[in-house]
């Protein structure tokens, strides 16, 4: 690999530089944490595996798992790694290869290089690990598991053959790191800014790109491009949503069973939700805009709705303020403007009151971004729980925020049939509701307008460089601005 | 989606449509077979599921299992589908999604769209399973199980609760569907056709894009791009193997701890091991070329000696043959020509009964292709067993070859060190190395050319359309060629 030096991660001279101090430092920050707790320990930790495609011999690029790439940056499978407690020691290790692997895999990285690659203390091989637990001796191996809390998946603790031998403590290591993981470093805010700026481009890219003679798909398709060709980004944080017309209101399109397919018509909107990731890290944006290049009176309507509701917010936040209160705050700037619009009538508390948000933005203001584009630690112990009312109750936090915690603030509002049609049939609910304006919207579609930003001191950097106002968009979209105007 | 037919698959009128019959052709072809050993029977196979990235909630992108697509063509996740041995009737069960499916993934698709999708004679909600099992209440139901003979991997039969009650077989199936996987119908070939000229047209412009100032990676993504704007091809049938350098001698090349990061270097070659995939069909096509667009004298003999073996073996082919043979065909040539080149010396029947080709090629000549890139049915029983030769027990099958089988032909010559140094080392192998000519190209790297071919009455018909000879490629990347001299 040219241009890049030794011991950082690149994908070459136009890519970011990952220092391995971004990982040393991570692991500096759990260490001390834990040595309040359980000072005689070490941390034991799993990398993850490549994952076969059935039955076949193809597998899924491997993709590192989160918690061991927070504390590693490593991206080979199938590596364990501890950290010492004690000393901060750092201890990888790797699984020692077949000689067929040279052939069909590459030549067998010796550990030195290894060791010199993520700046480790010690590296060995996996079956190693025993031996060198046994010889630390520290009184308790602290494996990590949990209930990831957007997911609902548990997460699998570390495990190996002889781990009996061994007292093992699988509570206290969650809520340490999953906290530590919700404040950023700077390193890892580098990384941030990075990934928002070559989504960002990306998605000026598409903007660009995107016409009534294109299919969604195909503007799928230059995004990952254009991140991974021009930003290094093999990944993606997620399944590309590219929803057009009707297809925009479908929060999560873009999967198996809805793929992107259909074609842009002249005259609908697109929303496209895409966000590229390097070495793991997330970006996450969406924008809004319309097929032809101008917006028609009623999805400017929408359109200007939503993007008040998303600069409240971006004003509002700032240490302190609690993440519940922005998505109310999101909430009540939107139904003033549906309101101001017609769609809506009566007082605005009582529709706060009603839950009346719900039915246009059936999903929470934003979340936590990080390593996971959901990232995790939203509902941890001593912190604010999950509120049961519709809307808040689909937040994936409910924090108090702080600096360095990085989210997506992501407003919409949204014409779904399903929803609408609960809501008219509900006589409380249904008297906030102008019927015969908001049924001429039944087949919008959606908007939302998704920015990734960094709590600061006293408010937010703002991570994500497309075109927002109307004027904005049909601007660039007309090929009047140059992408300097954003960079 | 415009500009298709109602109950065909396509991506676009741009793009291939898949008929429903093709699907029902192949499950007449299941039944017309089980008939024969278990009449009153009902095959009951189950789809595939989303697969999480670790505790995250987000997913690789569905893929449907290969089995349940080749009998059913079905695109969406967690869905069964049963065959009646009896009538020959299709029951395709879906998934009862919940209301908040509509939300979050897309309206809500009644059966009668299903029905109407998939063509099949009933179609139901996958909690009326065993109802209709028992209504139908045939003697034995017939599950899927037995070993992929390329990953060593088990295939998980069908499971549902309540399956106890009835009475399984789940030996019959397996080689019977294997086999009848491994003959492709006609409108299969369609598709195998419409993926190999897709991918051989991406190839063809990235052989045109790479130079000297781009990486590895970049070459992937115009590949991926290529293949998914203009085909429609949201997958790869593998990982991208963009080796240049030393690392065109890397035969898995591309995987996460080798994910084609070096720089093109001028003087170099290029092996780019790239298939698309379209609706579960694969191609698997391999170029080789410099990166600077002129063959170098070494370049040029090693390229010509794989050209030989390749273009020999495509003579060869027809119904009737041994893979084995012609796997020794190609060595054979490739012996020829490099000791011609003064690389080996001694009798070609000699080398070829030390196993001297493995030391150059040692990966099998080709493989069967067709909804898995290494497609099943390799080893079933009553066809020859795999060899237990260096080099032949490499081959992913040892068939006769019959019309309709579709296959890889990719003889490839590579200097990897450690199988140079190893039979440098061995009194009875290095008789037939001229060690100094060799360790003259000990930094090559490697040359591999992969056609993709259908077995005719007589020959063979070639899916892959890229420039082959020098000639072919020196003119194409200096751009003096059009497309339509591969269309």
């Amino acid at each position: 690999m040219a241009n890049t030096h030794i011991g950082n991660l690149s994908m070459g001279s136009h890519t970011l530089e990952i220092p391995p101090i971004l990982y040393e430092t991570n692991r500096k920050r759990l260490v001390e944490r834990i040595k309040k707790v359980e000072e005689n320990s070490v941390v034991v930790l799993q990398g993850g595996s490549e994952i076969s495609i059935y039955d076949s011999d193809t597998s899924y690029i491997f993709r590192q798992e989160a918690y061991f790439n927070w504390s590693f940056g490593v991206t080979e499978p199938d590596c364990y790694g501890i950290v010492d407690v004690v000393t901060g020691d750092c201890y990888l290790f790797f699984p020692r290869l077949p000689i067929e692997y040279a052939v069909w895999m590459g030549p067998l990285t010796p550990l030195d290089e290894f060791k010199k690659k993520y700046n480790s203390q010690y590296v060995h091989y996996v079956d190693e690990l025993i031996q060198v637990l046994q010889k630390l001796n520290r009184k308790t191996l602290l494996t990590l598991s949990g209930v990831n809390s957007d997911s609902g998946c548990m997460f699998k603790a570390a495990t190996f053959e002889g781990i009996d031998n061994f007292k093992v403590n699988n509570k206290i290591l969650f809520p340490i790191i999953a906290d530590l993981r919700v404040i950023k470093t700077d390193y890892e805010l580098d990384i941030l800014k990075y990934v928002g700026e070559v989504s960002s481009a990306a998605h000026r890219h598409v903007m660009r790109f995107a016409n009534a003679e294109k299919f969604e798909y195909q503007c799928e398709s230059e995004f990952l491009n254009y991140c991974y060709k021009h930003g290094g980004c093999r990944h993606v944080a997620y399944t590309c949503i590219c929803g057009s017309g009707i297809n925009s209101a479908v929060l999560h399109y873009g999967h198996a069973g809805a793929p992107n397919n259909y074609k842009l018509e002249d005259g609908k909107l697109c929303l496209f939700d895409m966000g590229g990731e390097y070495y793991g890290y997330a970006a996450d944006i969406t924008v809004t805009f319309p097929v032809n290049g101008k917006f028609s009176p009623q999805q400017r309507i929408i359109y200007d709705a939503v993007l008040k509701s998303n600069q409240a917010v971006l004003k509002a936040i700032k240490p302190g303020v609690a993440w519940t209160d922005m998505h109310l705050l999101a909430n009540r700037v939107l139904l003033e403007d549906l309101a101001k619009e017609g769609l809506l009538q009566g007082s605005i508390d009582d529709m706060i009151e009603a839950d009346i948000a719900h039915i246009f933005q059936p999903h929470g203001l934003g979340h936590l971004i990080g390593l996971n584009v959901h990232d995790v630690g939203g509902y941890l112990e001593g912190n604010p729980e999950r509120s049961t009312r519709p809307g808040l109750k689909s937040l994936r936090t409910a924090r108090i925020l702080e600096k360095n915690m990085v989210l997506t603030v992501e407003p919409g509002c949204y014409f779904i049939n399903i929803l609408l049609d609960n809501a008219l049939a509900d006589c409380y609910r249904s008297k906030f509701l102008v019927k015969d304006v908001i049924n001429a919207y039944r087949n919008f579609g959606g908007v939302r307008i998704e920015d990734n930003v960094i709590v600061t001191d006293d408010g937010i950097r703002n991570l994500t460089k497309v075109p927002r106002t109307v004027q904005e968009i049909e601007d660039w979209m007309a090929g009047k601005d140059e992408d300097n105007k954003y960079t």
